[in-house]
């Protein structure tokens, strides 16, 4: 474990600080190339982009940048750390946009008293970038944040924290369920966490059709139902009218459990209360509410997923938040919407059913893959995620009229 | 002209919108890679800034990163073009920034009703950066911006168009005065402009020696006069208690012209009014307030420099602003003072006198340099103004107490 910390730290320090650098795309030696960067040839694009605004995406890297941006209030594990403490998570998102979906992206870490001013600055700034993935805001705050800022910015904003994880999750219960032979309709869903992940994780859910009246969300109190009189609006969505109240009462025949908490919350007794062929999402990270083989020895006709990249079925972010950008960005969608979402979900579900070749294997490192309860959903490292999930997302963004170009011809062929 | 337009216009489309993209600085390969970069391996360097703020410089790029931010008020020679219309020449500064002193820049564009807007904006966002170089922001907002701006950020805030101006006509100016063998504290100067550039520049030349009653400072309604009262306050230092009205009677006997102002406004007879071995920097670009031709031939004994670079003696801002950051990061600056100014200034102005070896005349594609009338200042494209400017601001720093490091050893020999 220290050994991984001073790795970590080495990695960070060196051979500069941080991770991500500027490049220049263009020739910058000579003379001549300078009068064509800058003055006196610069003035051309200018002119150009003043007289029609939408050549910004012709002569600027606008629409290849999406920026990551956060207050560092609720980042990783670590929770409020401020903005500052966050950097290396910022730049570590930003690494991933580059490494996965070859979007230039860098990150903005903003420190601000109230959330109107927090949605001032950036919307101020917004229009610099291609899209906005706010990163690591904390809940409630992220709900009218997200709201704000998607009305005012003409590009795409998406709290990855809630719509990633959402995404990735329904991919993958979509598929648990199938294996399990279980309808989303009928599935009785107690999602033990209420913070921006759950409440996101559970309305991308009932999207794909799980009922709202068979999920019951836990926070720190209890189960959340009618009669509690201290929920926000957020968690009052989700206000069950029922009698039960603590996890042992709804986990009781429950078909599907999702944890978004904290670590080692769920116990081998309640893994037992479940309905046959539980699907169990413990995706608190680094330490999963239940570790899987406690939740297998407790029970053998289980589906298991959690946060971490050395059990099987890794529900990781990565799988959607670079493609669905780049989707987005390739028809330039100005939002992301429901159908986008909808169209990664089945996108990643899809590429988990498809027979996985060696060179996949060899980036994953492993031996062998095929659809199965081990594997609901593709590797982080799949190569073929990007053309799927991107192809999928710029689809649907032109079917549903929120993209202002056509999709390309041959994309991602 | 059109082919120089068409190759201005492909230079930025071509091969991808833009001139600047994001790089990675370490290893994401594989997924012990990424599990350094991000979650679990990136809560290292998180914990360690969250304990000590200042690691942010060890673990991430901050402290080689470099913000290009504008309201795009004042954008080269086209004006108010507005924030989209600017980005063009901002991220063209953020390629300046990169290839000459191999900061990471890039570029924000801030859309704002007021000028408390745009700095409570920028002072949100400034500590995801090393430094903040404003550019293109008009005056008079210009000046209350980037005093505001100084005191609310930690880092260093630096207008350009005001500061990297002036050094550069400081150090110009200082060795044309040395030429004509004039003393800067006798002299005469006139200003055509009186805008933020102009002002910059006429502060700096007093912090060098020159008298603020000598300066003769003209505005579009003629000479800035104590009887005036339709000054603003930056305008009102300038005033002067004199009876010259109009630019024909300040230029009798001026020894120095600076023309921060428009095309052709300076002529020969005006030129023939100066006093003996005048000085001419005709800076409106590209088209100078006199053509050097016309101003030559109206008399020999002159030193003219302009903004061109196909004249001699180019003022030109990239001999100060790479460089000037340069120093002020590498010591850690927390702000761009007085001393770091003129020390730039000074080793700017003493390059010029320095032997031109052969390869600087060959990167400036010319046959012969020595210092003289036709080279008065270094050429934009040598190689040693790096080491030579940051080293002088890093020590004038350090000297000055806003340094939060030492000398680096062996700083940039």
């Amino acid at each position: 474990m220290t050994d991984l910390r001073q790795q970590a730290l080495d990695y960070h320090a060196l051979p500069t600080p941080g991770k991500i650098s500027v490049s220049l795309t263009t020739a910058a030696e000579t003379s001549q190339d300078l009068s064509l960067a800058y003055s006196p040839g610069v003035a051309e694009p200018c002119r150009e982009i003043a007289n029609n605004p939408d050549d910004v995406y012709k002569y600027t890297g606008k629409g290849n940048t999406v920026a990551v941006i956060t207050n560092g209030t609720a980042v990783l594990g670590l929770g409020n750390i401020g903005p500052m403490a966050s950097k290396p998570v910022m730049e570590g998102k930003s690494l991933l946009f580059k490494r996965f979906a070859n979007i230039d992206s860098f990150d903005i870490e903003v420190k601000h008293k109230t959330v109107e001013e927090f949605v001032n600055t950036v919307a101020n700034i917004a229009d610099s970038f291609g899209g906005i993935n706010l990163e690591d805001i904390k809940a409630p705050e992220c709900f009218a944040i997200e709201k704000a800022l998607i009305e005012r910015c003409k590009i795409p904003v998406f709290h990855d924290d809630q719509h990633g994880t959402a995404i990735v999750t329904a991919a993958g219960m979509m598929n648990a369920l199938d294996i399990q032979g279980k309808d989303i309709k009928q599935a009785n869903i107690v999602c033990l966490g209420a913070g921006a992940a759950a409440i996101a994780c559970m309305e991308l859910l009932i999207k794909c059709g799980a009922q709202r009246e068979k999920i019951y969300m836990l926070d720190t109190k209890g189960v959340v139902h009618t009669r509690r009189n201290d929920l926000n609006e957020y968690k009052k969505l989700f206000a069950n009218n029922t009698d039960k109240r603590t996890l042992d009462d709804a986990i009781e025949g429950a078909d599907v459990f999702v944890g978004v908490s904290g670590p080692d919350l769920l116990s081998q007794k309640q893994v037992k209360a479940m309905a046959d062929k539980p699907i169990i999402f413990a995706c608190s990270n680094p330490d999963p509410e239940i570790k899987p083989e406690l939740a297998l020895a407790a029970r053998d006709d289980l589906i298991m997923a959690t946060g971490r990249s050395d059990y099987p079925n890794q529900v990781n972010n990565v799988l959607c938040f670079p493609f669905i950008f780049r989707g987005a960005l390739d028809v330039r969608a100005r939002t992301i919407n429901d159908a986008m979402k909808i169209a990664a979900v089945h996108a990643i579900r899809t590429l988990a059913k498809e027979p996985v070749p060696a060179e996949v294997l060899k980036a994953s490192c492993e031996k062998d893959l095929s659809f199965g309860k081990d594997y609901i959903i593709p590797k982080p490292m799949d190569p073929r995620l990007c053309s799927a999930v991107a192809k999928a997302v710029a689809q649907a963004a032109v079917d549903s009229g929120v993209a202002a170009l056509d999709m390309p011809e041959n994309y991602m062929a």
